[in-house]
């Protein structure tokens, strides 16, 4: 039931899935059965697609944990509490990210020796990709915090992006190690003693040149960039415009360029590559995007089964154990 | 002496400013007398040029504190001195930001009721500019120190940007007056009882949409923020190449677009637009990039002379002694 276009786009990017699984796994759609239904109805049946029924609908406005005491069962705590007891191996949401989180973190506990369970998110550089870690789940931050989060993400991207022993990069106001905030600057000191592969203090310019592998920071700086680096197409497309409305010459030059700026922009947008993982809870729990595509949703089904396969859990546990021994 | 290319640029800028001022000012340049001298043999003389000799140079890679102790005849101290003293009515600088600074905020001492001076940049939006303040002095920051940024960033826009009465955002992770980190929230309510023209939370995505006037975060954000934004047109030209390189219908409509795209990407380079100002030091204080080239010094010297006759200083001691008394 989560998203902007729940539960349409939600069940056909479900079909989608199986359809494309080979028969490697089974979805249980969570949420009003009679709604699922309807839309299930459209597409040829399928044994690998069930339904458990949930009553009630956490929406985008809800306030997460005021929503999860009071609808007490909503898809959301009724998908994860099925994930905890063993009926689905993984859990996948394009609702409301702060009850998702809530919800996950409450339900499935933590991994031991995880202090904060984070969300990453996957953002396109020059050359490559980086991983955004944490890219809002926590807004203020202990040192401790931020080197989990670096611990985490690392792992997410050896595992999942197969790069190998993947660099780890701070962001900060300067590339000095005297740069930074009081948080950062501790974190810092965790880092560097660590082993891990730490390049150090990296700037808001190195996170798009693909200067590290992972970019780590507190939520609120991550919310607010990844919600800023959105919204640069649009601003691009405004001054085009204006650029076009100047004269005919321009406007047949943006004319011509239409095609190959819309396929550069939507580099852009992130979250058309199949929503943001959960790290540090003890299970698999991916959330997408509110707008997510039926595609969207089917390729956060496929990072989930990924997520199990690579035993990302497992090594995230390991280090935990490394670092806290 | 500041900036990548001091002290040639400089001078060029000032010798630019001079001529295009109409006699209304003059200009002293501050730095190692011989070489300022030999740049000024390529202009035609002038009356309202003159040279002060400073010894030293804080370069680019100087800690500030440390480097304001140490070389105690840099040409920042000396015209900052020079400043105070009443030898110029305005400190404009392309040299260490930091030092820049710190040597203001000590030399001329802060305005009464203000806290902690800070910076500001005015940054482009899809409709016009917004001013993002604080743009980097300030890393760690308390509730105080945010609202009085608002305040300052208000009087700046409104003075030098012939806005009336400048909305204020406060950045921060959503729209509503539960989201944000601890300072935020906090600084939200001192927002709220201000009676300033605020319009609440703004998130990321707001900035470049233009939602409001004058964007408040603390420094470390407001850095990061603004290293992204100058990074995202290398990014868009990379992307650019990529494309470009797949196939000849591809490279021919990128090669047609070329000047259109370097003219809208130009416009995130907010620092073509000619420093930033140091906001709430009993003074005038102009920070420039360090890449800074002539005419952005020009520009620099030209909104000193703005500052100073809009009368931007006494409106921000006004506008304290409301809010502390």
């Amino acid at each position: 039931m989560g998203g902007d276009y729940a539960p349409y786009y939600v069940v056909e990017g479900a079909v989608q899935a199986v359809q494309e699984s080979q028969g490697r796994f089974a979805v249980t759609l969570v949420g009003q059965k009679d709604r699922i239904d309807e839309e299930l109805r459209k597409f040829p049946t399928s044994e690998q697609l069930s339904v458990a029924h949930a009553s009630e609908v956490i929406d985008m406005h809800d306030a997460p944990n005021a929503a999860l005491k009071t609808k007490r069962d909503s898809s959301i705590t009724v998908g994860v509490t099925m994930h905890r007891e063993g009926k689905g191996d993984a859990f996948v949401s394009a609702g409301n990210t702060g009850a998702v989180l809530s919800a996950s973190t409450l339900i499935l506990g933590r991994i031991k020796g995880v202090s904060r369970p984070t969300i990453g998110a996957l953002i396109p550089t020059e050359s490559g990709k980086c991983f955004l870690v944490d890219a809002g789940a926590n807004v203020d931050c202990r040192p401790r915090h931020l080197f989990e989060f670096g611990v985490m993400g690392s792992i997410y991207v050896g595992a999942m992006v197969n790069t190998e022993n993947p660099s780890i990069g701070l962001l900060s106001i300067g590339e000095e190690d005297i740069k930074g905030n009081e948080a950062s600057l501790e974190a810092l000191g965790l880092f560097r003693k660590s082993g891990l592969n730490f390049f150090g203090n990296v700037e808001g310019r190195d996170i798009l040149q693909g200067k590290v592998d992972v970019v780590v920071c507190d939520g609120f700086v991550g919310n607010i960039l990844l919600k800023f680096g959105e919204s640069v197409p649009s601003f691009f497309k405004a001054k085009f415009k204006r650029f076009a409305a100047k004269n005919v010459m321009n406007k047949l030059s943006v004319l011509v360029a239409r095609s190959g700026m819309r396929t550069v922009m939507k580099e852009l947008d992130y979250q058309e590559h199949g929503g943001v993982p959960l790290l540090g809870v003890n299970g698999v729990s991916i959330i997408g995007h509110g707008g997510s595509t039926p595609k969207a949703i089917k390729n956060m089904i496929f990072r989930a089964e990924e997520f199990i396969r690579r035993g990302v859990n497992t090594k995230i546990e390991e280090a935990m154990k490394r670092f806290n021994g």
